[in-house]
């Protein structure tokens, strides 16, 4: 077991997502609020142009700019994919230990309650997350392979993840996911202290993962132009198991579209708003019991 | 009484919200489905820059760019205020009679159901509101005085009017609102062709009128910054009553703010998220009803 030395909180990674931007803002006033004894937290602000300009980004999604070989690039001269190096310096600076864990405050339009992003499924992730879903009953854990993650801001580190909560709408507070998310915090800097203590008790040996399997567009024309939406029926149902048959979209025309996938699916992000320009109507999980081995 | 020769339905006007854009859409490619007999129909893309952008306008809110003043004004010539020109040619063309009723779709992040906004209580206005909050049971009427919507789209007729749907993301299509919208236009519509034949029946001489009182900013420092957030207890309460002592804000250190007014008022655009930059937290209406004389 290694003892983790340094936290950072980044808000604002996304520009109008105003629950982390807030909060991280916060933090930085109150910095005694994220403070532990057995190792140092630092607050960051991912995007602060498009925090100004409450914006997701201003050139690019800077939360897609991580990837090893983009952060190496000098050709990449956006204004996220500057930041992202600079994000790298500050986080990861050349020949020093770079910060063990990355906690990552998003906020989604999608129904999905607080849910933890996990591109690792390593002993520590899995049991940080394990710990964090016992002390909510809305907190539900996700996993993409590193081959969807390794762009994120928390892949610069091993220990890295995402809170994201929702549903809130861009440029929008809201008052209950604000405390949500801060007690959630709270709860992993807690969980990390109690780890470099060699004090952790976790209440079970199990946790469900929703773990990512395909991403679903809307309906289309030959243009490309939306030709559809997220049929009522499936609105605000993250999370619920999706069967063959059941409805997911509606067309403009007053079609309806079922789901005709041959296993039961969990779908997230289902009409995340910045996800239209992505192609993504929703996502497809596959929900896992996995048992935690000491 | 006077015939209805044209009527203008207008979407994205502010560009991300999707309700009016995709509805417009729909409604240019089929425009069968917005004709009647008796007047013509036109269907008109608001701000088609900030559509293509997702954004609710690029240089300035278009619908503050109407006032009659502004529209004379040459050195006026940001986007914006440029497009309010163009639009005034089209639907307003010089030395030409202009449209009739003007249909102006939009979308917000409170709770305001399917909400009438009206800049004028005309005689014409207030019987095809009332027969519209006769159509559906969410349907409300609002009311600000033309000091407050001189510069809005839809005040280039003293017949026009917005459709206000929610509460629905910026950038997100909510299949509900869509529908409900499309039979609300479509209402208006069949409204329209009737009083032209006087068919008109109302099934009531009363209509409930939400009458804007004033603007509340969300708690602030010295600096301009917020402190708080709408309080649980408010967020999603448009059009509730709220009285001396009511929670409305909740700061940021988890500090409850009462409302201290002394008279009851019904709060709407609670939240909203295009309204932070305007430091709008809510309005306060107070509540009417009228009697409608023949």
């Amino acid at each position: 077991m290694v003892k983790i030395n340094s936290v950072a909180i980044v808000g604002g990674t996304h520009g109008n997502e105003l629950t982390g931007v807030f909060l991280a803002q916060k933090f930085q006033r109150n910095l005694e609020l994220v403070s532990r004894p057995s190792f140092n937290t630092q607050v960051l602000l991912g995007n602060p142009l498009a925090i100004e300009q409450c914006r997701r980004y201003i050139d690019k999604d800077l939360n897609r700019c991580f990837k090893p070989n983009d952060l190496e690039n000098a050709a990449l001269t956006s204004y996220e994919e500057q930041r992202a190096k600079q994000i790298q310096q500050i986080l990861r600076p050349s020949n020093q230990l770079g910060v063990d864990v990355i906690i990552d405050l998003h906020s989604t339009t999608s129904n999905m309650g607080i849910s933890i992003l996990l591109s690792h499924k390593n002993h520590f992730l899995l049991n940080l997350a394990q710990y964090l879903s016992s002390v909510s009953d809305d907190v539900r854990v996700c996993y993409s392979s590193s081959s969807q993650s390794d762009s994120y801001l928390d892949s610069l580190s091993d220990l890295g993840f995402a809170i994201e909560v929702g549903p809130v709408a861009q440029g929008v507070l809201n008052a209950e996911l604000f405390q949500k998310t801060e007690r959630l915090v709270n709860a992993a800097l807690d969980y990390i202290e109690a780890y470099n203590s060699r004090q952790i008790v976790n209440t079970s040996n199990k946790i469900t993962i929703y773990q990512f399997i395909s991403a679903i567009d809307y309906p289309k024309n030959a243009h490309g132009e939306i030709q559809g939406m997220i049929h009522p029926n499936l609105q605000f149902k993250d999370y619920e198991p999706l069967n063959k048959g059941d409805l997911i979209f509606l067309t403009f025309a007053g079609e309806e579209i079922t789901y005709e996938g041959e296993f039961t699916v969990y779908p997230i992000f289902i009409n995340e708003a910045a996800y239209y320009e992505k192609g993504v109507a929703m996502c497809f999980t596959e929900k896992q019991e996995i048992v935690l081995i000491e």
